[in-house]
């Protein structure tokens, strides 16, 4: 992966950056349903090749996309959506108990929805015999000291781990996605990936037990928002002919190009920065709701053994 | 006021948009100090001319700059630095409390400056006759239905009050100054300042007491990020000959004209967002210490009757 | 009012004291009735001498007691008993907004019901004209250096509002009582009350518009666990016959003269203790709910002039 | 151990339970001094007869006591005699990292110490090789589903350990030693202490590293503020010839027979309540930073590999 790609944690806003060319993209699957007012976006990588391209891993990345009305009016659906789709994603002939990791930092509001999450869930594992639901929140390294994963593997280790589902708030390309997408993934959590910028993966090669990630966008690289509005300023000026020569050049760069000019010119202070919305508290709380009742609902009856 | 002046709260950069012609401002004086590692700028606005060149309402901006690294090792020395100018701004012969405003919002990290401060003072009007601190946490417009400066003026209107001491988080035009600067003023808060620009101002003229205002510069506007890199790219661009009348177009015009024009190309969405530092929750923890202990050292003795 | 009188918030409470003697009040009217497993109990004091003997003042105090199992399977129900009882005591034909107030420390977890429900309301006043509702949390005196009743008399006197409804923790004489019961009044905060132990009320008396309270109990004052494991103590020894005699003599004495015994004993550590459940964090949270969706529904559609 | 043996987690209070007496206890050396306002006891349990008699484990009990205004004027020297403690337990000839674990429920107020000093440390294992200090928020059963030694020894299992400090919320026997006592012992965490009453154990046999405990209590338990009030009530009454045979009778009972019977009487809602003072919330934040500067200051310096 360039140093400089492009960032966002969606896959869906991966495959959008080819759209442009309109040519299917090999190893790719893509699949789109809008049912009661949420757009369903599967996309599936499933090969060697598409995951290049792609720069994610292999698997299945679920794009839960709403209106912002819905999310306040009608969240008791997009909760049952998504409830569904985590437990498609729970293996189901496997015993133990399913371990919730809420990753990110409580105190930083648009990194705080992993440890919304966890604070929110139907604790079981006490209670149930090699099932029901467990949580750890681990904190961010300068809190901890330690990696996630180095946490996560450990606790797995010790005790009977079905599967990890990882709560995250991620990083989007574009402003319009922020706080209104869900997006659920086989693959886990990838290194570089998350507004932590995580340095090792939480997945199953790191801590040998699936690992569902659930995400949420909560910011914007500042480096894209620059990216968006030299575009439009672009398209502004090539509009007078005495800057047709601009646009000319600039198109002869790719967005990645571009991406990395901008981030350059904006290093050193862009690696401390982000760009998030002003009404995120309510947003983080809001959406933390939804996740938090999605997984309790999907992992209801992680009691019963399979044998 | 044109409706897209770059966005700061700080005279101090107000006053550095001029400094390129380095010529005088009519009605403004300013002085420097540099003492233990503290860079203390006086910038005095004391003609309604001056008031209009800066934008700022007539009267007194002391600005404190400090290196990150001061803040961690010697807060103590800033503490103090800072307490002695809260002090001289305190009316000396008049009677009554002094109420200190925690502006802002608790639930959004970088803007909680304010609810932080009030928190950690020494309250003690209940205890003492006719003087001693007391403190209110107004909550932002959403949370309270009202604007902070009715809740004040109802407050100080209620009980004797010898002055007010606003504090806030700020916005800055240049990132550098994120976290390290404060900001005290005899002017009170101005409507359209801080992080959640407020509507109407807190100020003398609105709730009949002295407000001294204290703020930490916690975001910048998204906008002006956008502008210093097209400034750096237009540079960069301007060096390869072809490009070089862009940079003589760009040049006819102002930092008002381009921001004005940013500021439209990234509407609505502009007016949602903020850019803050990734660790802001550890830096609003850090210099909420350091004023509630400079108001706390430049508020003792406020029980000695002045008759 | 003695010193040392039982302390209990709950008009409830003080009516079962005296239903030993199983007489009726004078000047006290009761009124039963259980709706989907919600008990309401209506207390109307309508005499100077009711007030007396119940040591509350003249007014309207309805209790809702509910099963624990009720309040996380059907809470609502509960929320719409509460909204009705809400509704009912808000004046009809008056103009202006509805203030609440969030009484109690936000950090004290029994203490943090009315900041918790202030946060979680639905705040319209900045939007509607001449209505709607607005909030406020005055905090504790040892943060605000005020009484409570001295901030909110000072906002109520700024703007024009129709009425006060102050949401506050309470103290219950029996340990069964805490967290599973709701009581309202149309008297507003009576001095002495709360877990804070109000210094000065806030009522009609002191703010001058209508205050309707409501409150959940929280806490027990340690003293009255004292007394009754005491009572159930003396009543083991005195089946042995050696110790009659205890049982004769303590019968002497009064409930509030045993009370004031123990009070007597317990101090000075007493003033400086409070019991409460272990689970209390979850009960502020759930019943925080409750009340604020009750007041969210009975508020609903103070945007309609009267005139 | 007693089913109603009394609840203290000091073995400062369980050796004073036999003071009345003054005989030595066999295999348990105390001794004590006082420096600077500190008052230093070391209890050392060396046998198992000791061990047996103190319902402790063998080991070392340090406990520091401080004058209430002393913690908040001369907080640096008890910070600093803290710190040598704390140097003293930590084992010298072994490499690795120390891993803090903030026990304890970080909502409930009176049970946050531990989650409030991991919050505060100076976090470094992440920068330093085979060293540095890391740090885990566990959080209580109903939150993670785990006992909080699972969840620690898979992590300890993971990463290179040293050893392990715990910080805990304590429960004492006597209300006058509430938020101004701290205990370190080299024996860890024993089943059934700390306010939540921990299920198993967290020491060296459950995790297999050496486990430093440090405590604060900040509770009592409900049934010693009866008995004590008990105790006192019969003396008063017992000055009454009437009642001689009371206290006669009552003092042929031992305490923990009069303690079984307060808790008989109480249950069982006794196991579901404690008692705290009023003002916990600012001796939390208070007794958290003395914790958290004393083992920031006693483990500067885990970076420098013995070998």
């Amino acid at each position: 992966m360039d140093k400089y790609q492009i960032k966002t944690d969606l896959a869906l806003e991966r495959r959008e950056s080819y759209s442009g060319t309109e040519v299917e993209i090999p190893g790719v699957a893509i699949d789109e349903k809008i049912y009661k007012g949420v757009k369903t976006t599967r996309v599936n990588i499933f090969t060697e090749e598409g995951s290049e391209l792609m720069g994610k891993p292999m698997g299945k990345y679920i794009t839960l996309e709403m209106e912002q009305e819905a999310i306040y009016e009608d969240s008791k659906n997009i909760t049952n959506v998504l409830s569904k789709e985590i437990k498609k994603l729970i293996p189901k002939d496997v015993d133990g108990s399913i371990l919730v990791v809420g990753l990110g930092n409580r105190d930083v509001t648009p990194d705080a929805l992993g440890p919304k999450v966890a604070g929110e869930l139907n604790i079981s594992r006490h209670l149930i015999d090699n099932g029901g639901v467990c949580a750890v929140v681990p904190g961010v390294m300068a809190q901890s000291g330690m990696e996630s994963a180095e946490m996560v593997k450990g606790i797995v280790d010790e005790i009977g781990i079905k599967c990890v589902i990882a709560i995250d708030s991620l990083a989007a390309r574009s402003v319009r996605r922020l706080c209104n997408t869900i997006q659920l993934t086989d693959t886990g959590i990838t290194p570089g990936s998350g507004v932590g910028n995580y340095r090792s993966g939480l997945n199953k090669d790191t801590i040998n037990v699936p690992v569902i990630a659930i995400g949420v966008p909560m910011v914007v690289d500042a480096a894209t928002i620059v990216l968006d509005t030299m575009d439009a300023l672009i398209k502004v000026l090539s509009e007078n002919t005495v800057f047709n020569n601009i646009k000319d050049t600039i198109d002869k760069f790719d967005d990645n190009d571009k991406y990395q000019l901008v981030k350059e010119l904006l290093e050193p202070q862009i690696g401390t920065l982000y760009v998030t919305p002003k009404d995120i508290d309510e947003n983080v709380v809001l959406m933390g709701k939804i996740v938090s009742k999605a997984i309790n609902k999907a992992t209801r009856g992680n009691n019963i053994s399979t044998f």
